[in-house]
């Protein structure tokens, strides 16, 4: 069966993200240095984003909260409030930040829209992400949004479902291998990876885990036409 | 045409929410007056949470990001660390929380959904009212969740469209008139209004500009399944 629908996971698949917390991060790390020099700053947090991520989910608020409580742990409690007043400060600024979109994204949705439905399945705040599309310019090339607290094979299963989609008929691009490829191809759908410059920890898979066929891997968004093409020509 | 799609708003309608928020804002209070003893902080509060509205959405981490912020303003930064730890850890019990249901909420909604297709259009975050429902046991009763990041008349109208939904056959069934009964009156359906104990600020209207049919109020969950019989009776 032809390729009907092709989805897109939008941070650091269609405009960037992870740059900006990266970014955050740095000046976060050079700010707790001056009160705990000797700390693995970056470490400290990473083990509080993993354990409030089953309270807080994913997005730029749950960040915020996390960088002020490991600022509060790190220092115990020496921190003067105006240092966290200026975490809270990036936190904003970072929900502000004008969508950036990654080269190429716009040409390719646009050419691609005209032959096929195009989905965002995208993961996070629901606000955030809602303001970050609707800042995009891109709204109008999708047919539906689907913003997801996670995406598991439940998540792409459900969507399936609701929207009358045939595995078989199903394109998802991304940049994550956990969130955007094992899942999809475990359903017997296909799956594009896109890999980004920087990579958030939690969405790390292993190699050997990753599934044999039924997915394929991009440098950029402009080779996915041809790529779509070459898949529809094979099955024709 | 008789009724066929009965939503619910979640917060305050199915299950305590306000109350918890008004806990926790008592809590800051007192904690906050221990440092500025003549500042209104309840009215500095609302101004907090009514500016960054459009830039954190609803919700209990929003809520959580302004009272840190509050606090911080108001004591011109003199406020210790250790306190904002404290506030942090508010705004993660309000997330870990029970779910805790309204009175005759489980029966009514068993009831009503042998009879119409039952949704949940909720507003917030997407995470926490993802946990909350989960928490609650109802989720097998619905057939479908929205949670949306605000509930206006381009919200419902998209509901409709992508369900199929004719207004004339839809109730929404809520605690806020903002948000439950305007926009849902507006489009040509009908809403039931059933308030809560408390109601936030944000949500009032003003008595005048609220629609003059199409909408009823009741005291209880539990007298909605007659209501329902009544409406389709009259039209029959």
């Amino acid at each position: 069966m032809p390729i009907r629908v092709v989805a897109f996971d939008g941070d650091d698949t269609l405009w960037h993200s992870e740059t900006h917390f990266d970014v955050t991060q740095t000046a976060f790390r050079d700010l707790l240095r001056r009160h705990v020099p000797d700390a693995d700053i970056d470490r400290r947090l990473a083990e509080m984003e993993m354990k409030n991520l089953s309270v807080y989910g994913y997005g730029v608020k749950s960040f915020t909260l996390s960088m002020l409580e490991t600022a509060i742990e790190l220092t115990e409690a020496r921190i003067p409030a105006s240092d966290l007043e200026v975490i809270l400060g990036w936190g904003k600024k970072m929900l502000l930040e004008p969508t950036k979109l990654l080269d190429g994204v716009e040409a390719t949705l646009r050419e691609l829209s005209e032959k096929f439905d195009l989905l965002l399945i995208t993961k996070g705040d629901l606000f955030d992400q809602e303001s970050k599309l609707a800042r995009s310019g891109l709204g109008e090339l999708f047919l539906g949004v689907e913003i997801v607290s996670e995406k598991d094979t439940d998540t792409y299963r459900g969507i399936f479902e609701r929207r009358g989609i045939l595995p078989s008929q199903f394109v998802m691009v991304g940049n994550s291998l956990r969130s955007d490829v094992v899942p999809v191809v475990e359903l017997g759908a296909r799956a594009v990876h896109i890999p980004y410059q920087v990579t958030w920890h939690h969405e790390h898979v292993p190699e050997e885990s990753l599934p044999k066929s039924g997915w394929h891997r991009l440098e950029s968004i402009s080779e996915l036409p041809a790529l779509l093409d070459s898949i529809d020509h094979k099955r024709g």
